[in-house]
C-alpha cells in the first residue's frame, strides 16, 4: 500500500493512460519515484508545459504548441493537395511514411447519428472553404476502412463535388512484406481488384 | 511527426517508463493531448508534487510524503516483527496481502560483489541496531527466492545471530490457485519437503 496522501492518487492517474493498467501503472510509478530527479521531475514539467502550450491548429485541426501548426505554415508543403485524416494519430502515421507533402484535415471523428457527430463537428465546411480559399487541386481522403470511415469518405467527396477538386483516396492491397496466406480475403479481393501492369 | 518544439520530447520521456515502449507512448501522448484539462494537466501536479514530496522513511527505507513513513509511525505495527524486503514494490505487495501487522526494513537491493553492493548500501547495520532499539521479537527475511536473494538472507541471519532474534522466512510451495501441471519442478519439490497434517 502507497502513502494515501499522493501516491495513490497519482497511481490511478497513471492508470487511466492506455497501455497500463493498475499494475503496470504501480510499476511505472515506482520507477518514477526511484529516478525522482532524472525522471519524474522532467516528466512532470514536460506534461506541465504541453498541457498548457498544445492547441488545436487553427487551419488543419493537427495538435501543436502554436496556434497554426508547423505543417500548414511550412511554404514548401503548399503543394496544392489536401489529405483528410480521421485523427492526429493518422496524421502522424501519414508522417512516418515521409512520403506526402502536401497539408493535412484532421477531422477529429467520423460521421454519426448516434454519437451526434454532424459534418460541422468535422469540420467538413472549412474543408470545403479551404479548397476554394488554398487552390487546392487534389483532396486525399486517407480515412480507415471501416464502415464509419467509409461513409464519411463519401459525405466528404459529395460535399466537395460542386468545387470539381479531384478526390484521391488510398490505395487498398497487400501491405509490403504481408503474406498473401495470413490476409483475409476482402484484402486479396481488392488487392486482385486493383492489380497493375508489372 | 509531432511538434519538436515540446510533443516529441515528452514521448521520449514516456517511452522510458516500464511497460511503455515508443508506440505505446504515442499512444498515450496522444491521448493525453486529447484530455488536457482532466487528465494531463492533474497528471502533471500529482507528478511535480510526489517529485518533490516523496522521500526515503529514515526508518525502514519505504518511499513516503512524509520523513518518517506512515507504517513507521502507525502506532498499532509495534508488534515487534520486522519484514525485511529487497525493495518497495515487494513492500506494497506484502502490504496487498493483508496479513502482514509489523513493520518492515527495506534493502533497496541484494549484496552484489560485482555492483559493489555492500551490507552498508543495503542498511543491514541500521537494522541490526533497529532489532535491538525496537525490541523487535521476529525477523522475517521476505527475499527474492533468487541466488542472490538467498545469499543476503543467509547474511542477514549471521548478521543477526548475536542479538538472539528470532529469524524466520516465507514458507515456498505451491500457489493458492495454483495446478501442479503448471509448476516447476523445484515448487513441487519445495512443497512436498515442507508437507503438513491436514
Amino acid at each position: 500500500m502507497a502513502d494515501p496522501t499522493g501516491i495513490d492518487a497519482l497511481i490511478d492517474l497513471m492508470a487511466r493512460l492506455p497501455g497500463l493498467g493498475p499494475r503496470s501503472a504501480r510499476r511505472a510509478v515506482l520507477v518514477l519515484l526511484k529516478k525522482r530527479g532524472q525522471l519524474m521531475a522532467p516528466l512532470a514539467q514536460a506534461l506541465a508545459e504541453v498541457a498548457l502550450s498544445a492547441k488545436d491548429c487553427h487551419v488543419c485541426g493537427n495538435i501543436s504548441t502554436t496556434d497554426i501548426c508547423p505543417i500548414c505554415t511550412e511554404p514548401s508543403r503548399a503543394t496544392g493537395e489536401i489529405c483528410v485524416v480521421e485523427d492526429v494519430a493518422d496524421l502522424w502515421a501519414m508522417e512516418r511514411g515521409q512520403v506526402f507533402k502536401g497539408r493535412y484535415h484532421v477531422l477529429g471523428g467520423t460521421l454519426s447519428a448516434l454519437d451526434a457527430v454532424g459534418p460541422d463537428e468535422l469540420g467538413i465546411p472549412r474543408l470545403v472553404a479551404r479548397v476554394a480559399d488554398e487552390g487546392v487541386q487534389e483532396v486525399i481522403l486517407a480515412l480507415n476502412a471501416t464502415v464509419d470511415g467509409q461513409t464519411t469518405a463519401h459525405y466528404i467527396a459529395d460535399a466537395l463535388a460542386p468545387t470539381a477538386v479531384q478526390i484521391t483516396t488510398l490505395a487498398q492491397g497487400v501491405p509490403i512484406g504481408g503474406e498473401l496466406d495470413y490476409l483475409d480475403d476482402g484484402t486479396i479481393g481488392a488487392a486482385l481488384r486493383a492489380r497493375r501492369k508489372l
